[in-house]
């Protein structure tokens, strides 16, 4: 029998044993703050599999003075990391798998069919918040360790199972990783990809800009100067910005996506009583970093862009808006499209799925830019679930899928890191 | 000493009095809810001049059936009207003096130079909340009765001296006067016109538009459909009704008015996280009512517009926008510019200030839409002080157009009431 089938094999033996692991995942809400027991539950697992496990509260005093840290908080009691190290038996590849188990808030439970931390099955699919963001990914992970620990395999490169927080407000958790010395040939992070190889991930930032108008009564409006007028010329300022950036993209792996580097507006909020003038708007967005490009330089282009908004409206002249980064921020990631764990990963699904690899850029950031630019070691997205449920109500995983991803990673990690043959 | 040089001459030697009594009464922070005291005071002084006085809550049972009732409350405890009658010896017109007590709330505090309830006097200037809108008014109504009452005078005609709450949320004040059989042959209003005389006015409504979206992460907002975009549709739509309806606006009162029925929106917000496309955006505004409209005429005007946004975007054919009518309403009041009391008015206004009297139609409602469409008492305001300070930090009224103001209107009531020569 060949190792792929024995792996196929030992996935079909325990789908009921890893539908039931993620559901218990799920059913311990890891929102942020929440993450100790479901941490707690990885890392027994692990060191159940023999893996070196460490456990650990990020250290806030030590990332604050990192430039690359961004949280709303910088205490994390509560929300340890877990690394477990499966020592190789030496001259193969390492590699980190990395996951978050941090979730974002379920939202208006009256928008789910199922109670969100219940992990109901139906039709194939789990539901529940962190179903598809990403435990499922993780359970993938954790399937494909103890597989190849039940099947005896032997690997001659590392593996550095990473289950980290804080990935949903910004990447402390993994950025404690990196500070914590953690390094190998590569990563490969299963956030939902719906199966797609991700070398290159977009980047992300939010901004607020401030329109300021002037206030008047409403019966004499001429007398003043509406912000939410004035806030329609932004909005549009914002979407030529964006297609003046998009149309520069020519990278073949966004081909067929219509904006690779969005600038998304999603809050605005202007003005206090329908009788007068508002005489302030606040829009807050999303910018979208290219993969290759530096966050600064995407701050700059806005900030150029914004004092260029008086060519549209003199208003704007005598009145500039005021603009701010504020909030989260993902560090965008490139990997080469032609490194060897691409070619891996692509001819392992191939042989599973017997359907060729898609190979894209990402339209969202993950951990993986800051392993990728800060812990010398090229990260790979790859993963089952699909992103359109991330963040909503009803949020699932196609239970078949993490089986599937867990069979393709856990032949990766043996043609990656080497068998060690007896 | 003709009766025109008395009037003055005493306005003159009460301008202490006069200024002291704006300040207590801007003392008395009458908002919504507080207005007793101020009214007290008020009643006090009709008392001691001789006039037959009421002091009532308004009855919230028997106004809440009332088509015209408009108010966020339905119990009026600690907000009386006042109603004071000064009996005529007979064969005279009558007269309602009509102002209100209620003010605004001050907003800002830090935005004041001065104490917003202090009454603070500089350059000829009475600063606070109320002082324009209309305490100020209210002053000139005070000294107008009792300069005549002081300087002998008997009038064939009554006077009803109205002070009522209520006119800031919609005119349940008045309302409730003329469901308690107040009428008279004319009424006059001193809010603050800077002494230009409105035999009509504009009536208004607040309205509430909710735009839909479709949601989607921000970065593939081109799976979602912003509603901030159609937001701005809506926007400019509405424009366009509003330039039709003033296009549509003969009326030789509004020469010069560059919108004389502004629809105001004043309030916009949507969304609720900078990296998800918004599902939903919320447009608050004020409709203005032209004085001869019926205001279902207007609404209707919206309701059809708003079904056109079709025309506009194939998206609102699927997704309709939804309007709704809330809070305040103003009724529209419209005197035929030939009325007799508009004649006097305006030859009192030359005899004092020397100049030609300035008619026009208000770009606001006040209460004499509902005196004079319910009331069958057509209603003129008439009065001191300026509109572009009422309800903003730094409300102030001038002195002298105080003084002024009630110079001209007891020699308005003179020539209108009638004069009993002994």
């Amino acid at each position: 029998m060949s190792l792929q089938s024995k792996v196929r094999e030992w996935m079909r033996t325990h789908r009921e044993e890893g539908t039931a692991l993620l559901q218990s995942l799920v059913r311990l809400p890891s929102t942020q703050g929440r993450e100790r027991e479901a941490q707690e539950l990885v890392a027994g697992m692990l060191r159940e599999m023999g893996l070196a496990v460490r456990v650990w509260e990020p250290d806030g005093e030590a990332l604050r003075s990192h430039p690359y840290f961004y949280s709303p908080r910088d205490r994390f009691a509560g929300s340890p990391n877990v690394v477990g190290v499966l020592k190789g038996t030496g001259g193969g590849r390492s590699l980190i798998l990395n996951g978050h188990m941090d979730v974002v808030p379920e939202g208006d439970r009256g928008q789910w069919q199922h109670d969100p931390f219940s992990g109901e099955v139906a039709d194939g699919k789990l539901f529940g918040r962190g179903a598809t963001d990403m435990k499922g990914g993780n359970v993938s992970m954790l399937l494909t360790i103890q597989a190849l620990r039940e099947l005896g395999v032997r690997l001659k490169g590392d593996v550095i199972f990473q289950s980290v927080v804080e990935e949903e407000s910004g990447g402390a958790g993994t950025l404690a990783a990196i500070m914590n010395g953690y390094r190998a040939d590569a990563a490969l992070i299963p956030e939902p990809t719906n199966m797609r190889i991700f070398p290159k991930q977009q980047g992300s930032m939010w901004f607020r800009v401030t329109v300021k108008g002037r206030s008047a009564h409403g019966g004499t409006r001429y007398e003043g100067v509406s912000a939410i007028e004035k806030s329609m010329i932004v909005v549009q300022h914002i979407r030529e910005l964006e297609q003046a950036r998009n149309s520069a993209m020519t990278d073949p792996l966004y081909a067929g996506n219509p904006i690779p580097i969005p600038i998304n507006i999603g809050v605005i909020r202007g003005g206090n009583w329908p009788s007068s003038v508002p005489d302030s708007v606040v829009l807050e967005g999303r910018m979208g970093v290219a993969p290759e490009e530096a966050i600064e330089h995407a701050k700059e282009a806005m900030e150029r862009w914004m004092e260029r908004l008086e060519e549209k409206d003199a208003w704007f002249a005598k009145t500039p808006v005021s603009l701010e980064w504020f909030g989260a921020r993902w560090v965008p990631g490139s990997v080469d499209p032609g490194h060897e764990l691409i070619a891996v990963l692509s001819s392992q699904y191939q042989e599973v799925t017997g359907k060729e690899a898609v190979i894209q850029a990402s339209p969202w950031g993950t951990d993986g830019g800051l392993l990728t630019l800060l812990g010398d070691t090229p990260a790979v997205v790859f993963g089952p679930g699909v992103t359109h449920v991330a963040h909503y109500p009803n949020e699932y995983i196609e239970l078949e899928d993490m089986f599937r991803a867990a069979e393709i990673m856990a032949l990766t990690l043996v043609q990656w890191c080497g068998l060690e043959e007896e």
